[in-house]
């Protein structure tokens, strides 16, 4: 007699094909689900493996469009960068599909979800706080945490893992090496309208894309080709253990640097700096796996908000593992050419200047001599 | 033969009383720790029912200077107040007791500590946060989260709740109802240096005392014959519940409303605002047990950095359940009565004002017409 | 030939009136707007004043409402007070008082505004910030920063502030002292919805208020028969300068603590802490006279927006100079009885404690013996 | 008779060169202040100008040791970049210069200082600011600010800024521009101890430099040899301006991507994420000129304590306008492998994690039927 039904979130690789049949043998009825969000894999033989292991169903599900339109662009309204420089690609992803594995185990009458994230990293804790918070009653199984599991397997990680790192130059598989990169940058326009990009333009070439996840491909694609968004890191998990991180994003580093370079000239000053903080806030919520909490839910209201007037366009060029921007225009600028000019005036008299900086110096007058009493 | 030497953070009464019981029934050798950190309590009579109740040993300690000079002090010095409300004092004591607790099992000898802290508190994180930091190999025996004790017990304990609370007017031991407090006020004058009390002076008795621990006593004593310091709250604990908490800090509230006052008298306004931040970190860390972390002791020196000319004195009546300011004087002010003087100009040219002004409206001119672009 | 006309923020005292009459010498035709904000001040004299100081028109109007509702309420939703004191009355009025006079100089065609702020102070810079924010090219004549008036009137200044300040016990106007207040409290509940009070009720008198300028009246009233919200405090001015002031705000403080108790009742922990971080920045910009700024108007719509469950009912007593608080309830409240109970599980498993303290002492462990590398 | 002694911050240039002038047209006696931080000038022939047109002294000092001791390493510390972006560079040496320009004033008794710095920009706010704190009582001669002065030389100003913009690509002065940089990489290695750099070695050369000025030369060599560094920004001016920057930074921007590694390895998380917003903090006040203001004092003393375990070594290589790290080690690392490994479970219980986990879902959790109260 079956102990229920679990849906796995199944990766077509030997860790979670070990999981599905572990659970099977625990005597549960599995349910594979296989999230598209982009990865290279060949999604038919992943469906074939997972029957021929046991699953009783299994769910491919193209997640792309929403990933991108969903959880990248509000991080690219962010400007969403964890501990100054690991841009959260996996970390957005995390909760897309555990919102979709939730949602077919509510649709399959599943009691239990599963996952072969590790016992010791963040994915574990992204996958289940999205799972708790979206569907409250669902009983986690974690085969990582659980002795009888990861003491049989550990063999095959170390094989696993050895297999994975022989080749470390294999590790990039979006990115080229900037070494191997064009020696002809590409220019790009990128238009924004409430801070996210909506049409991206290929200048030489003319061509232009408009929807979301064309945009975030054909980034990723030009990127990729010019070895942007490489990084080594040591990162903080969740759980208080430092690991070393190596990504690649290319097409996030393309938007980041745009967005930055857009929100800074079309967003009053102080504004910007409240949304910095909150940008900061939202990166490490992500980071840590809470995407559907109640502060990220307000933060991504605030964030939305302060995005109202972040519009316009952005030059740049990709060459050699960088991004250069060339320039920037919008209707909704701050920047007023005539106010800055050195030699026009505008409505701006120099001489108010003389009081706003002795005012700012009031505070360094101390008094030396007496003792101050009010009573 | 015994399973190893416990060290029990006792208190005296039913609930750590049974836990010594279970902790022996389960083939511990157990110490018990009874620290006196100022609570009513007759310390003889709860080491003679101890050891009748089988405790190998019974250490029974004076630890009220040391939670006055290096817990309650540094948290004067912070501000420290958990949100908007609570001033801390239980989560201030938890790390006092818990250091001298793995003191302690460190020089018995003892691989494990015990305490009757729930589950679903704050104490038990305090408790053992602290025991980690210090004592990182300790075994913590916590009886209130296995289940063989509180399935047994769980009777019990609804039985002393309902004893406990049963009168909910004698809930405050160390105040007085402010309606049953005097007529006439104590005045006050507390003085400061390097942000902390070194002097309480009683105005109309002449009376003063300048040890911390003799002078906290007797802000305690004057807070609570003035019922200073009742607060009625709900508040967030760490692991994400809401309860409701009544606490009473009659020497606490006196020394906060008098630091605050003095303070801001001395110290730089923008300073003040970093400080402020600050603050409200470190007391989030104390609430939640982090007293013994890295980021508290950085936070701790930087707070402490900023008292450096946090000196003075201050007066204030204690009336009725309210702290009232009555002046405050200091070598170190920054108060500048001829620069504030309406009639004295001092340095200060009101002309500069128009400047200041002007030039923090500078960002509120938008160009309406026109697309701005830079390239 | 008339230079021009001003209209001026005119209060009906001599200060005002001085200003009245040497704008006219000056060669100004001189509008006189009088806001009635709620302070005591016979209007009908006042205009009398005005008209035979020869003011070409003069307006005054009653503000009271659009006071309380559109600047005091959102500061209740933010908490909001300045250095932890302050509970920015004058600071909510005078962008309320600003707004009203540019909207008048705008309608009757002045170039000009003036006021009778000194050059040392902040409303100066509140309403002087307002005005520019809201009509960019008004010029402002600030009397009290132009040398020719200053050093004629100084004298009479001196005489004023004499006569203003003699009487110290007369500083208080709406609060009763403490020790003169009644000695029966008097109990209220207040009931609030997206985070600002809707109704107010005297529970003994069993009468009630629910329009905010008859509620705010009412725990003004109330607040000061008990001699509620009094402070003498030191605080930074905007223009660096620290200055003594004196308040009292007893319908904002008994809304303070009403509001604070609620809140917390009824948001999420996390989101809280944000929205405590917001709310002092809130608090500075009000301070400092940003009410109309980019960044004041984000903050209000982000504190808005986090005020939509903050709903329900507080009871509190009132006595003596304190607010205290009886108890809470709301159907949008997070706290869970069963959750928080000893005796009860829920779906809480104390067990899962242990691993939630020892996940959070891990970054407690350094490791000791070894240069560590990742290359 | 002459009006009294200005000291003048001279450049050599045309601007600084007219101010010398208009100064003793003025009635002044005039010294000129030369301030080599590093910048490409001759500064024998710039001597010999200000002896021609009439300077009574000619000071010419070698601050380039102390502005890389006192300013910038203190800013390498804080990963000090302004609205994520802008390295500071200019902003760091004004108050150097500022520092000296006073000090000579007031060996010199001079009353007065002066400075060719416009008056819509930062410089003009972050020399009289330094100047202002540190000789409280000196007067400030800002030409661009007089109308006598600026609209007498508004023309040669047009014609000046015409001169130097004419061809953009010399904007750059110590950066190559990527596309012409060399194929082959530099690899560093940069050792750190207390935050700041000690020894940089290049690998494959063997040399090495371990004085703060030569590594921080050696730094911009090697930068600006391969395109490191350059930006074209819009920002924020502290008056509340966008205007646009085109910077390099080629040393700056090497030493921040290694100080951003080194720290993140060997400081705990927590103290991290507080350091993190303490130093976005410190970087405006840098911006906007507080240098030396007690703020950026109390910043300063807390950002170098946090560094107290910032030790180790950085590899890095340097290609085409971008910086890789490719490893780091050190003696403090917080980097434990074996805790980290998927393998070893060291004394981590991957099953302390479903706890952590589901005691951080419990806010999550809202009670739906039910109003709750506490009284």
């Amino acid at each position: 007699m079956s102990k229920g039904t679990v849906v796995l979130a199944y990766s077509g690789g030997l860790d979670t094909s070990c999981i599905l049949v572990w659970l099977k043998e625990q005597g549960y009825d599995v349910i594979a689900f296989l999230a598209n969000i982009g990865q290279d894999e060949d999604f038919d033989s992943a469906r074939k493996k997972a029957e021929n292991l046991g699953a009783k169903k299994v769910f491919i599900e193209d997640l792309r469009s929403e990933f991108v339109e969903h959880f990248i662009l509000p991080a690219v309204q962010a400007n969403a960068v964890y501990e100054d420089r690991y841009l959260l690609g996996t970390a957005l992803a995390r909760p897309c599909i555990a919102r979709r594995l939730v949602q077919i185990a509510q649709k399959e009458q599943a009691e239990f979800i599963s996952h072969g994230a590790t016992g010791k990293g963040n994915d574990q804790i992204r996958f289940e706080l999205t799972s708790y918070a979206l569907y409250s009653d669902v009983k986690v199984i974690a085969p990582w945490r659980i002795p009888e599991f990861y003491n049989r397997f550990k063999g095959r990680k170390d094989l696993m893992e050895y297999a994975q790192c022989s080749a470390p130059t294999d590790l990039y598989l979006m990115t080229k090496n900037p070494d191997e990169a064009p020696n002809v940058p590409d220019v790009l326009e990128i238009e924004f309208k409430n801070g996210v990009p909506i049409k991206v333009t290929n200048v030489k070439a003319g061509s232009s894309k408009d929807k979301p996840l064309e945009m975030f491909m054909y980034l990723n694609e030009i990127g990729g080709k010019h070895g942007v968004g490489r990084i080594d890191i040591v990162e903080n998990r969740f759980i208080g253990m430092k690991s070393r991180g190596i990504y690649e994003t290319p097409g996030g580093t393309i938007l980041l640097q745009a967005h930055l370079d857009i929100e800074t000239f079309t967003m009053d000053k102080e504004v910007r700096r409240i949304k910095q903080g909150l940008g900061i806030k939202f990166s490490e919520l992500v980071y840590n796996g809470f995407w559907y909490s109640p502060e990220c839910d307000f933060l991504l209201h605030c964030i939305n908000k302060s995005q109202e007037n972040v519009e316009g366009k952005v030059q740049l060029s990709v060459y050699k593992g960088q991004v250069y921007i060339l320039g920037r225009e919008s209707p909704k600028s701050l920047y007023n050419e005539d106010l800055v000019s050195m030699d026009k005036q505008g409505d701006y008299d120099p001489c108010d200047a003389s009081g706003f900086i002795r005012v700012n110096a009031v505070r360094y007058v101390r008094i030396k001599s007496q003792t101050s009493k009010t009573t």
